[in-house]
């Protein structure tokens, strides 16, 4: 893989720094464009410029109005450009969006140690209602993005590893954003997908590891099967769903 | 988590679906910027600061006397998004970096089963050299970054998964970039750093993802009792290395 590196822009190195001397958090406000002007001493079409990368990577954010302060340093800039980069290469495979959900079942299975350890023994009445919720709505065929979402950030955020909640929340987005091009799931899809998370809770209450394992696994086995039917489809239509 | 979303750019999605409906791909040259400003019917400082947000995002790339391209779509600004988070919030006990490690760990065990099935029953040369290059540097007491990222890139192509290896080499890189405010690694960690790598190789040639998933812990170890050292040093001058 090519090393891809911009040279970087002398004023927006200027602006992180001075973050960094001032000691600035995220939230916290910055100081006016004329300010940024005067103590770096740049023209305003410069520290535009220089903000206006900032904010893409979510290291400045604006606010409309009331002015320009620290970013929240999310995984944002992340998601904006897997996205697009999942719609642009489709593939005739997707293999974009086969590998976002490597890369999830990857994460989920190297967090499941530890999820059954802090997760065994007890319910959880969080993620117990994130279920509840799913196989509600999947029940009346609807979809259920906002509990699935939630389950898995829930599971993530019992490691106290705020970066793993946000690559999992991360990933979650990406596929979300880019797996509707392919359609709708199916009827079947909802109902086992939900019934999925049930037994990766159960498992891992039980503190099963090999059963939460073979939950994960089948957790991902109907995202998968769309992309298989769907590649199916492309190379020979009568054979589609 | 909040969710964080800014409200998107109209030129800037413009951009995209430009792309999209175009069929341009990483490379390709873009419109010019007066074309952009025809096509898409926006003023020349719109289409500027949509293009200076999507070159940050890796989505565009200026080449500079030669024009603008689809970018790479790389995790670039993941990287450099991270390693600002990393430099700014160290914390007393380096919570973002000790994060990062625990991320890097995490997408090591989890690639493990596939890797040993993929190495075992036969020697590597590629991989062996790294191994190479990073304990004669090590004796000689020198850092070995190139060939240890090189090392981490190989293993995660043999999966055929590119983001997978992305996401290994870009995690390196904030970890590259956050540890040297730490202050140099220890001779003994470097030797030790080396060897943990052959230990890597040797376990999945041989086949035992037991022995490669120990490897993988043993191979982080140093990095995290750097952090741990430092952290006493902080708390109690006196006790620091």
């Amino acid at each position: 893989m090519k090393r891809n590196r911009e040279i970087p822009n002398p004023t927006t190195t200027a602006i992180k720094e001075l973050i960094l001397t001032r000691g600035l958090r995220p939230g916290d406000p910055m100081p006016t464009e004329a300010e940024l002007m005067e103590t770096l001493g740049v023209s305003r079409s410069n520290v535009r410029e220089a903000v206006r990368t900032l904010v893409a990577l979510d290291i400045l954010e604006v606010r409309h109005g009331t002015g320009t302060f620290v970013g929240q340093l999310s995984l944002r800039p992340l998601v904006e450009g897997m996205v697009f980069r999942g719609v642009l290469s489709p593939g005739p495979d997707h293999t974009s969006l086969r590998e976002v959900i490597e890369v999830r079942t990857g994460l989920d299975l190297s967090l499941a140690p530890r999820i059954v350890e802090r997760l065994a023994g007890q319910e959880s009445a969080d993620l117990r209602s994130c279920v509840d919720e799913m196989t509600t709505l999947a029940a009346r065929n609807e979809p259920f993005g906002e509990p699935d979402r939630r389950f898995h950030l829930l599971l993530a955020q019992r490691l106290g590893n705020g970066l793993y909640g946000q690559l999992v929340a991360a990933f979650f987005d990406i596929h979300g954003a880019v797996a509707p091009s392919l359609g709708v799931a199916a009827q079947q899809d909802l109902d086992r997908t939900a019934a999925a998370h049930a037994r990766l809770l159960d498992a891992a209450i039980a503190g099963d590891l090999d059963r939460y394992r073979a939950a994960v696994l089948d957790h991902y086995e109907p995202l998968l099967r769309v992309l298989d039917t769907t590649e199916t489809a492309l190379l020979d239509p009568a054979k589609g769903a």
